[in-house]
């Protein structure tokens, strides 16, 4: 954390096993996702005690973390959406993405450390009656994968948005036999077992008065976090999230590191404004990516 | 973070996206390192006035973390020493270590997030008048680099304790020649530019009056965090580090994965209790690996 | 080569070395190039007396070893065009190719093992009067290198392509200078050192009466092999080319190995019938693929 | 294969292409082997009427070519051991090996080539009256696997040579009931089905007065080639092999690559004359790497 005398990595007889560190470059021009998953959060969210089937704070507390990790300046703003469910979120970074010079452990470390340190400094806003202790911390683990496509990544995309419905679907009966219903846990896991989508719908309706489609639309659809231009003369007060974030860097502004690649045709507009928000949209429909919010997002 | 019905990850035509994570096993059987590195803490530790050259709180923080990280049940007791110096740990494992499968990007976000999240746990404690705030949270990256000889491992350690020597005797003649001597840091940089080990000691000594081998050893020759075994019937109040530290696991109680690699000759006695503890001792001659504490470390 | 007791690599105690053997697949849905390079071909072309700048044989041999690998069995026809130029050749891959689970060492060691044996087997062919020697054989080394868009593996191929014509335009000067123009190797070495193509040219021109442009369109755009559909009702000996070929296997009838991903959307309609060519075209211009030859070359 | 301009490989906008040629350099300081294996020789082997269970002149050429890899220049005499059984063969290099900058597509590509081409230059030494045809060409495949310690590299050995007792056994009391007890290929995998070694030795000694132990033992133990000093002043004609060998370069001789790693203590003796042979000899036992020809073969 000191300037450090440049020769300092060097500098002894033993300096050759820094030759052992082999290079980590996610291939040029992949789309990439890294994807972190909360560390043993089942009983993490016993501890905190989380509301069943799904926990509206927890939840907001993920995409307040998430909205840090992508508007902070460590991300360059390359990260173009991310998107959560239950203790997981998902950031897209374009195939142009010249972040560290690709380093896939470069990336998803800095993308797990963020998003853990964002999760523990907002924690108390969340939940602040229930004090987090240094036996029980909140704990993610992170991966990196590569896309060779525009459909591949909105694919991606869709498969997480397909399984936050199959998990909320199941987990919102599950509880509802359990908590309203008087089934223990073993015999709720025996009624649902084999059930598909509609009989599932139907034993809510019919057996608590649920109506599926009514859920909050969080728990249905997930999260997804997403850069919006800002209209010109608006102040940013009216952003749709309380949580105060950091202004987003524009790409050109930061200093990126020496590109690995030079792409043939580089040229930027410049950048209107833009700030984060957080929505809970259908993107499994075309709709989504050909007129809505992810139009144009994975070009260039 | 809720039980999940079994398809879930599959389950729908877009599941094929998931064949994309292509799997990064560490090699079966060689000797590992995890190294964090804090990212922008020259600006981090301006913000918080850390001292110059060095500031105990700041490095008692580190150890506290690392020792989190080393003692913590997510690592299973399976990191058997950490070295540490300025913003930066290096976390060791033994060739025997099936950690998570030896997935690579698995163990080294494991280890950033639980570090990061216990940085900020532990940091009111050293840190009381400095609050945290959300824009400028503290944040790691991290690496993980193999071996294949307990020599080589040594040598890693020797020359991070090396890398330790170099930075912070040129720091601290450099900030002696800054806040005492009154040069610029301009000035400061070129009266050093050039110099010895030994030239650096006499401009210490004749213009400061500071006997460089008389300053804190954890500044001299970083932490070390290690396991030590118990003496019987002796509580653990007696640990020589004022943090309250989680028991450590003993491997063999640990629920740990499948092992990727089902090596000759494995049978382990009976581990006696262990607690951890931070030295700041001499690993580069041999007599650390041969009689003291390094005796016997990376065996097995 | 005899038939194997299942259990015989699995057997003993030792067994457990096979672990160490990691996998290596592609990304999947990559396009992908296996490049192959002559090793020490400087000395094995004095050898055998290559004709200087360019030897006609020498290339159409390199030709006919790529067919063979291109046509053969082995590559199950998924090889859908490769690019030749002096010791070196280039065999592309669509994004679709399952060949043997898309493992990286496998395939590349197999397109070097059948060039080399083609190679070995054509030469006397080419070469009757110029035996070879076990000390002196032909050797290729080979590596392979994922795209991820059409483009970027057309540029590939251009970018091979504007190398074959940098080599030969300095190649035909160069031995011009030597052989007629009674230079030393050194001299014309130096008469050529900054010099443009266009001054090349002249000097090719005004010093020796060589128009480059009608040199043979082999040297100056190397070589490509690819498929092409036949006729209906033609027999296969009008086949342009000379060394009779193996016939191509259609992709649906060959026992492909177990896919390593389930793409969306695979139909795939009949294919007629196809033989390989060899030509020497222009393929830096967008007309090849967008109405020549190159046309729909890559898709699916 | 000629001189080419310094630029060629740059020289045009293309050449941003070349950036996705990513590093896979072997981890410094493994052992490692490459292991080539017979693509197709099942087929290959009948088209040629290999003798069976065993051919002698086939494995003889396999052991051949494999003299002409480990000696020729291409390794630089860098590989310490080979060990071959039926159409593979495995090459063992020190962790010292600094070949090609240890990268392991050239490696495992140059071996796999030289392999084939000395196969196919061999050949009709071996099989005068069979020529081979451009259909069915020899081909193989081939892989690198490190490995961390001598034990690991020993027991890679150990397994291989199993493996030849396991498959030799089984192949020749298969092939005696196919041959001389006129039972089907289907009759004799049942009645094998399920045996163990004794009852197959068993089978062979009465039915078919076979003792196994008395076989050739390039059958049971497979083939090794390995250095062997030369005595002073004793001409290369007694070499025990009929096939020429290249003369072993020296490492010290040759112009390696520039070395990845720079190990601590190097400093080679002047190495002795040395020249290939071929033994079968136990290498499953301790002594032969205690007393025998394995002892310090993987030192340094």
């Amino acid at each position: 954390m000191q300037a450090r005398p440049t020769r300092a990595m060097a500098g002894s007889r033993f300096a050759y096993v820094k030759n052992f560190e082999l290079a980590d470059p996610l291939l040029p021009s992949t789309f990439f996702v890294v994807r972190i998953d909360g560390k043993g959060f089942h009983g993490f969210s016993k501890l905190h005690n989380f509301d069943k089937p799904s926990d509206v704070r927890a939840l907001a507390l993920m995409n307040d973390a998430a909205k840090r990790v992508v508007g902070g300046r460590e991300l360059n703003g390359e990260c173009v959406v991310a998107f959560g469910e239950s203790d997981e979120y998902s950031f897209v970074f374009k195939r142009t993405c010249k972040l560290h010079g690709r380093r896939a452990s470069k990336i998803v470390t800095l993308v797990v450390s963020v998003f853990t340190a964002a999760y523990m400094a907002l924690w108390p806003q969340f939940f602040p009656n229930s004090p987090l202790s240094l036996e029980h911390l909140p704990v993610f683990d992170g991966r990196v994968v590569q896309y060779t496509s525009e459909l591949e990544i909105q694919d991606y995309l869709r498969w997480r948005q397909v399984d936050t419905h199959i998990n909320n679907m199941y987990n919102t009966v599950f509880w509802a036999l359990v908590l309203q219903g008087k089934r223990t846990e073993q015999e709720a896991e025996q009624e649902l077992s084999g059930t598909i989508s509609s009989q599932k719908q139907e034993i809510l309706f019919s057996q608590f008065g649920i109506n599926y489609n009514n859920l909050d639309p969080m728990f249905r659809k997930g999260s997804i976090v997403i850069w919006e231009e800002e209209p010109l003369a608006v102040s940013q007060d009216s952003a749709p999230s309380s949580t105060s974030e950091p202004p987003a860097p524009s790409p050109e502004s930061a200093d990126s590191p020496a590109p690995l690649v030079k792409m043939r045709q580089r040229k930027k507009p410049p950048k209107p404004k833009r700030r984060l928000v957080v929505v809970h949209e259908d993107l499994i429909a075309d709709a989504w990516w050909t007129e809505g919010r992810g139009k144009a997002l994975l070009d260039g």
